[in-house]
């Protein structure tokens, strides 16, 4: 599934290139970043873009070094596709066409400049892939690195996607499986875990982690059915137990889940089968998108969407959002993943 | 003329409330800051904005803490104001009304809430004085305190204030004094130094310094000249003479400088008559803006702008972007401020 991907790991140039980013100063940095941005946007104050036809949709994402990445788990490179597809799978999430990004980057005088450059890289090889395009940022020094982006998406009036629109009587959608994502971190971390699976499982899982994919592909799907549209939803960064208690309590109402629905691929069950379902639920960084729908729409996805999934429904009004499993057990956020 | 700024400056609440954001984690401070954002656009992925009617204009800058800002110099609801206040001055620069702001905030678990607090009343307050709105960010954990906001504005096709069309011929204009923020800092850092101005001298500076104001006043008198309108400048946040030579090598002209005719406070004088037109050319953080204009047009500003002044004009086109004293001396960025 993951066949569109670079089906490589860049290799660190920083052994042939050790300059550090104090050797070049500001301006040299700014030469090769300004690389990655259109030649009419460079330079000024602000970037001038041609505004969008239907609504704007704005999105920001903050990614920070020893808290979303490090050197040992997320190459450079990574680190930009992972920071863009954050932004553009929160566009996604609200139904929107991702249109320009801005990128905020604070770094230390001792980053290497070739991991700047692998940084542009990967935020320009997820940008390519889906569309979007780099118009401007702001560089800085700072202790730690970090990469803050915001993402602007347009989206025709009654089209976008918001958590608070589910109803009694939806279909509970997920768009693909969950867990890799953790699963490929704790490989990283933890060579040794997993053994049970395949090597070609094992890059499949990483891959997850590391070049995850905004699930933008839904959009054209949506746009093909007529009139506005309810639909509720958000994506599932924080975990998909997060998203389904946001969407329920957002909207006020119940919901009731088949845990056994959840997709989960072979791949997780076969390298870490007694962990398999609680990532599923908890583990996050899946960047999948949770969707509420009519039972006709939802099975137009399902029926569209190779990997995609009923997992539920809403099953009325309620307005502390609980969502039960088939068990009767209550699904909590508190397993999620907490920032602070 | 710093009258319509807080006459006070905010005292810290955190000897009456030292609770730590690890305290109350990350649903709590998200209760916090969701007070600070219009209800419409709280809890979804991104917020949904009307489509503005021109161009817009998307522009995005950083604060870090220990690099633009401190506990000594700069109290939390000076850091919010001042973040918020640069975006909006990118915004004065392009020639573009605001519209709204998101806000991507790293801090570490130790930071009291009531810091988060105030930061947001300093940044609500800026949003405040000049109409644009915050809707929505990003929090996440960080080992240092930063801020990266990104501001949304609107400019009609045609009035968009560029770098790069300075013209042979043009009046170039500042629409304020330079230096009074560097040295505001340099009381805040040295509270010893300075000591020849009154109290109110020195309060003047120190509020230049935490409490800047971006110059979407000269907007209006803009709006009010007919036709498109060619003008190029940026603002001075950098410097002016960062500025000067940045419009300069954008437009492929050559500029002379009267130094002398460079607006300085009577403050700055007083206090720090040495290095008063140093810190003017060279102190940056004034957020004042450099306009090159046909002569038509900077007569105009000049007439209906306070403290506006002329300082030179553009002598011809150069590649090079030269840009002379009158003594004959090349004005260099070299002693602005480097980032790295």
């Amino acid at each position: 599934m993951f066949s569109d991907l670079p089906d490589f790991f860049p290799q660190p140039k920083s052994s042939s290139s050790p300059t550090p980013i104090s050797a070049i100063g500001e301006a040299g940095l700014l030469q090769i970043v300004q690389r990655y941005c259109p030649a009419q946007v460079v330079g000024d104050d602000g970037a001038v873009l041609p505004a969008p036809e239907g609504q704007l949709v704005v999105s920001t994402d903050v990614l920070v070094e020893g808290v979303h990445f490090s050197d040992v788990t997320t190459p450079a490179h990574a680190v930009g596709w992972r920071a863009v597809a954050a932004n553009l799978s929160d566009l996604a999430a609200m139904g929107s066409r991702p249109r320009a990004l801005v990128v905020g980057l604070g770094l230390p005088g001792s980053t290497p400049v070739a991991w700047v450059e692998e940084l542009y890289e990967g935020m320009r090889a997820c940008c390519a892939r889906w569309g979007a395009e780099l118009v401007g940022g702001d560089l800085c020094r700072s202790p730690q690195r970090f990469v803050a982006i915001t993402a602007l998406g347009s989206v025709q009036p009654g089209r976008a996607i918001e958590r608070r629109r589910a109803q009694p009587g939806d279909w509970l959608v997920v768009t693909g499986p969950h867990g890799d994502a953790r699963a490929g971190l704790e490989l990283l971390l933890h060579p040794e875990q997993g053994s049970s699976a395949t090597a070609a499982q094992r890059q499949q899982l990483i891959r997850a982690h590391q070049y995850p994919r905004p699930r933008l592909d839904v959009l054209s799907l949506l746009e093909a059915l007529p009139g506005p549209l309810r639909l509720a939803g958000m994506d599932t960064s924080d975990g998909l137990a997060d998203a389904l208690v946001q969407v329920c309590q957002s909207s006020g109402v119940a919901a009731r889940i088949a845990a056994e629905r959840i997709p989960i691929s072979v791949a997780l069950r076969q390298a870490f089968p007694a962990q398999a379902l609680e990532w599923a639920l908890y583990g996050g960084e899946d960047f999948e998108l949770l969707l509420s729908a009519e039972v006709s729409v939802a099975k137009h996805l399902l029926e569209k969407l190779p990997g995609a999934a009923w997992i539920g429904e809403v099953t009325g009004w309620d307005p502390q959002g609980t969502v039960r499993l088939q068990d009767g057990q209550i699904l909590s956020r508190q397993q999620a993943f907490q920032h602070f």
